[in-house]
């Protein structure tokens, strides 16, 4: 992979993936973009369960599954036989970086642990993905995304005030897990590139959710309580007006979110002149940021009335154009169609053997001149001969008798 | 740091911070954990707009401050006198990082963007994180989290499914795209350590919601339309039983997570024998995932019944031993006083300065035998006289200089 004219930023950097769905597999795609060689292990019958679980067409793999493995290789590899797992053992010795997110267990019955392969490669970064950690009650636990979610304390804090708690629409337990394994790899590999020296890292879905609710606990820390649900406002009080507004023609996602700061009265006396309403700005109503807040639904009514006249992207236009933080409520179909987005390479075609141009969201920091590109996930078994060949310096004969042992 | 006797995996890596409030300062201070040096560069009047703004004792340190700035050092630096904007000069050639977060036109007002820095050190990683890209037609705008998530999908896909657009209690836009940030500079200081070349990183939240909603992507792609909101149910369907189920004492976060596969009946027949209705198996209303997904209200009610007679916690520990993922909704103070959560060090306390002991969820990834520990959060312009004298070999002399000028 070639950015701007340098290597890939992993160039050279080998990872052994035996994660499956989605926490596991979103991090290792990063690595697989970042530059790295990612060889994705899976089951010769049906290979990871997002592969073809979630398809529309038997046999084609899912859209879920390419948008979770891009540019990484399959090897097919049967662990249920002996020889399959004494080729783990093997790619592990040529390998930087292992990572599994198997049910709790697994990797110990099948001699995979990180014990077992510190002993093939005392240099290895040993990665583990889990719903609930080693060491807590509910370790022997199954857990998705939701479940990491609700027992992570997200569900608590997402919904109506006055409502039950929600699941926020994003797989926070899933590729949010998954971003933070990363940096602890990347970490890792940073030391290892100068040391040599490996690492053993584990993170549960459960525990990852409080990296992403911080400001809740910095809440709780103040207010001596949990912070509560706020609908589309914030738990943190204080900045009225802030919220989502309505806007033409009124549907499920017609609103601007419009956010005004408590230190000081400037977004607000932007907003009053640009409504139309500059004496607002002397009423004793809303003269500072406690005021506002004690007034909050007269406020929030005066808005509506302005923003109802424009769709919601006329309304961010407007508002944002004079200086006051605001968003459209913008959809996933919006979005995925939005010619900027589109433009800036945020969304790519990858080129896939079987369906062809199939568009998603790119990695979406920009690196140089450009983002880096989306290269088509593998089939199953794809590249049992290549990886055999390249890690392990396999005859063709070789690899043929590993075949027909029904271990690849 | 020391990591179970070896050097932190950044060890000698210098990170040039000039970012404030959460988005950008959540990526450095994980940079910081992992063993980064990271001086943040502080206006001497205030320093970070979030390290004052959001406190209960003014002129102490917000609990906000400390939570996304520990293990840094603070350099104060007044970027409106030409010493100042030298003096980060001066620095950037002993850096390996530089990431600003500034709002838009700002760095390049200073002349410290990327072409401007570049100059001074070819070999700098050069770090921006926006609210909206540059090239956007919004790159001029403000933004903070809620517009980040509300211009990157996440509120149209949270919430009720009759209801109008949640925002997530998470701070997505901020710390989730200060993680992938994290990641990016993390893969370039690994080529860096390599070749010694930098590069120019670019993140905009709006372009890093996409992300982490690539499940509503998916959805996009098989049904045609944007993804909907769920309650605390799944957009993609087909899964029931699944959602939240009340518990005893029928507060507002009493509710249990319950998730079956639609790969298979197994969780579901677990759950009849688990709850004394293995007649349910049998039942032809429930006798496969399609036919329990049409008859989802008659399950939940069933289920209810069953969660009813507990506590989440107890519910929870039903549930999960028989095979189910499932998971209580914790709430923020719950799993802040949790003994598991505590005992493995997910929490921490942070010994500082003024607050003394402050206690805050720490980096959740285990690396070895214990999570990383939480240095103190800096005061405003502790380390002034150490970073200049270690970073730019500077006399006291030298260094009173630049106070008495105002520059620091």
């Amino acid at each position: 992979m070639s950015l701007n004219g340098k290597a890939g930023m992993l160039a050279g950097v080998r990872v052994l993936d035996m994660t499956q769905f989605e926490a596991g597999p979103s991090c290792t795609e990063t690595l697989a973009w970042l530059g790295a060689e990612v060889v994705k292990i899976e089951n010769p019958k049906g290979g990871d369960a997002g592969r073809f679980a979630n398809t529309e067409k038997p046999g084609i793999d899912s859209f879920y599954f390419m948008q979770f493995n891009s540019g990484k290789k399959s090897l097919t590899c049967n662990l249920k036989t002996d020889e399959g797992v004494a080729l783990i053992k093997k790619l592990v010795r040529e390998a930087n970086v292992f990572i599994e997110n198997f049910a709790p267990g697994v990797v110990k019955r099948m001699g995979l642990d990180y014990e077992a392969l510190k002993k093939e490669n005392p240099n290895i970064i040993y990665a583990s993905v889990k719903g609930f950690a080693e060491g807590s009650p509910y370790e022997d636990f199954l857990s998705f995304d939701m479940i990491g979610q609700s027992a992570g304390g997200v569900l608590s804090i997402t919904g109506e005030p006055d409502g039950k708690p929600c699941k926020p629409g994003v797989t926070l337990a899933d590729t949010g897990t998954g971003m933070l394994m990363a940096i602890t790899i990347l970490g890792a590999l940073y030391r290892q590139q100068a040391t040599g020296e490996g690492e053993h890292l584990q993170l549960a879905m459960q525990d990852a959710m409080t990296q992403y609710s911080r400001l809740a606990y910095a809440y709780r820390d103040l207010n001596g309580k949990a912070a509560p649900r706020a609908g589309a406002k914030l738990f943190t009080t204080g900045n009225a007006p802030t919220g989502i507004f309505p806007c033409k023609p009124f549907g499920k996602n017609d609103y601007v979110y419009i956010y005004t700061t408590r230190a000081g009265n400037h977004h607000w006396e932007r907003l009053c002149n640009l409504i139309g309403r500059p004496e607002l700005i002397d009423d004793p109503r809303f003269s500072g940021p406690k005021e506002r807040a004690d007034n909050e639904e007269a406020l929030d009514a005066i808005l509506a009335e302005f923003t109802k006249q424009y769709t919601k992207r006329e309304a961010m236009k407007l508002i944002g154009e004079c200086g006051v933080p605001c968003g459209a409520v913008l959809d996933v179909s919006e979005l995925y169609d939005d010619e900027d987005l589109n433009q800036r390479g945020i969304f790519q075609n990858m080129q896939h053997p079987e369906r062809g141009e199939y568009k998603m969201p790119a990695w979406p920091v920009k690196v140089g001149d450009a983002h880096l590109p989306i290269p088509a996930a593998p089939l199953l078994g794809e590249h049992v001969d290549s990886v055999l060949s390249e890690w392990l310096d396999m005859s063709q004969e070789e690899v043929e008798k590993l075949k027909n042992s029904g271990a690849v």
